[in-house]
């Protein structure tokens, strides 16, 4: 219903344009003239794009695979029967933990263990006072559940040092990778190099249909394409989301640092309100998350009139948070947000807010 | 590569057509008007596809998932946690155990009773003689690995009995049920009503680009969408693949009878040569097994000539068989068949046989 709402408005302050499948569909077919049909996992168009993104990141083989939660599984299945050992460490928000209704447990026997406070980012103070044997340590970039947060350079490389020196195997939960680019200001390869293994993510920030990718070495890509198979995901043809993926790759991977700004300007501009408070200001990526305090149905009703008077998208409703009368709206600068423009952020602020 | 050499021919003796993905997705788009985006699972159109087909094979419930490899993994899962016994009874030649690297293992630690040999059909003498407890009968049909094969609609109606009476849970691997139709001249909701759970597929005989359902009562489906998620296949949108499926179902179902009668023709020119051996003559279903006894090297290289100096494609290769100098080509009728026409198929056997 959400979307719905949404694909009523010729405006939004967050995300892209949200087309309609035939549109999308239409549109995908049209750019992909001259794409062969993959047939489980094999095919020239198919396999180019693994082979361009794993160059592109410093990483000896890529696989395509329809979803993160499958490609992350997988990854720490690999390292636990490679080991021994079923334990990986991960901030307490990570999505394979939260949002993943533990497969991690149920199909793979693994076992979770917390790092670091669930409201802030990991540092390696939090890192160093692990006592549990594990086998990964899984750091995802940005945090998306705390605003899209990021360590700077110097922390992160002490916490890949230390975890380097204790011999665990170090992956990346890069389903916003694309958004650490212009805070970080190096290739994303130099990034990607301080992991073993890295997943990304086409569709969330990059706006593809669906999918994802697993890099790494050529042997444990080799290995995580028969666990694909085995957990359903090698399927028959993957072109409908490799060929969207690789157009979003095409069209939006350069657009981050604009992205970065417009969500700074726009961040900047809610703190104006008294009752807003963004978090980590000024964002580090181009998501960020701005605590409100108010009335949550009053909130959802002025967004509602935002959409029906202006044509501008805000939000459906907001997320509760820890502390009563306070809520988050997740805002993730886009395509929209680029060409929404300052009266209209304006405009749409003191109507949210005033 | 078969792909290609496949696409660079005008006819083809067995199969649908073969577009390339950007004909495909401009097709699934332009007849997708009016369709909305599913996310994570809900949409008007993709539940709608859902409720349709559930309604059409008389079950409760239905979920789209990426792969039939998930669907049946995730049901035999389901009745083991709920039956607390992990093992299964299936045809030694099933998909489950043949062709998904023992991800029923791996991911499940499901346990897998073979039964009945593995060149013939399931008989209720085979059923009969089943000693392990086991918590779930699957059966499928047609029996692809050899020959796509049928049982009687009595024989069928015995194992089913018996299944009952020892309560085990009845799945049916449908991912050919659409080419059982003819043969058994019953509604299809007849058929799968002998099951307490169904899985169908959309693309193998549909030729949609990929999908399957999984079908049953709506806690075990709820329940299934819970182990969707947990292996990676509640993805944040499946229309490419629901689009094609129910065009595919909106436009091939109703073919079916035809595929089968083209499939006989074929099987019958066939036979006019004596090194070609027909599995299951006529065939009950539109897959068949043409056994064929030669040199491999030659067949290739006449089938070549076949595609280069009239345009009709046969195969790339043979299969080998456990009969030395004996190969298998699997003969699947549809689209490309009924429009190859009598003096085409006439042409090819005799290129391919004399």
């Amino acid at each position: 219903l959400s979307d719905l709402a949404r694909a009523d408005c010729r405006y939004a302050i967050s995300g892209h344009y949200q087309l309609p499948p035939a549109e999308t569909l239409r549109r995908v077919g049209e750019r992909a003239a001259d794409a062969d049909r993959d047939v489980y996992g094999t095919g020239a168009t198919l396999n180019r794009f693994e082979h361009r993104v794993a160059e592109f990141l410093g990483k000896e083989a890529a696989v395509f695979m329809p979803s993160g939660t499958m490609a992350q599984q997988i990854l720490l299945r690999i390292v636990a029967d490679g080991t021994g050992n079923r334990a990986f460490a991960a901030h307490p928000t990570t999505h394979v933990v939260l949002h993943e209704q533990n497969g991690f447990a149920a199909l793979h026997q693994m076992h979770f263990v917390p790092v670091g406070p669930a409201d802030a980012p990991l540092t390696l103070a939090h890192v160093e006072v692990l006592r549990d044997p594990i086998a990964t340590l899984l750091l995802e970039l940005p945090q998306r559940e705390i605003g899209a947060t990021l360590p700077t350079w110097n922390e992160l490389a002490a916490i890949v040092a230390y975890a380097k020196e204790h011999g665990w195997h170090l992956h990346l939960d890069g389903a916003r990778l694309w958004e650490c680019g212009p805070y970080y200001a190096r290739p994303y390869a130099e990034i990607a190099r301080l992991f073993d293994t890295v997943y990304v993510s086409f569709y969330k920030g990059l706006g593809g249909i669906a999918g994802a990718m697993l890099l790494g070495s050529r042997a444990l890509i080799d290995e995580a394409k028969i666990w694909q198979r085995r957990q359903g995901g090698n399927l028959v043809s993957l072109y409908p989301y490799a060929l969207s993926a690789e157009q979003a790759f095409d069209d939006r991977l350069d657009r981050m640092a604009s992205y970065l700004d417009a969500a700074q300007r726009v961040a900047a501009a809610l703190r104006r309100y008294p009752q807003v408070e963004v978090r980590s200001a000024p964002p580090p990526t181009n998501t960020f998350h701005a605590m409100i305090r108010g009335d949550r149905d009053a909130l959802r009703q002025r967004a509602q009139k935002l959409a029906l008077d202006h044509g501008i998208w805000a939000f459906k409703d907001l997320a509760p948070t820890v502390t009563p009368g306070v809520f988050k709206w997740e805002i993730y600068a886009g395509d929209a947000t680029l060409a929404l423009g300052e009266k209209r952020l304006t405009l749409a602020l003191s109507t949210l807010f005033t």
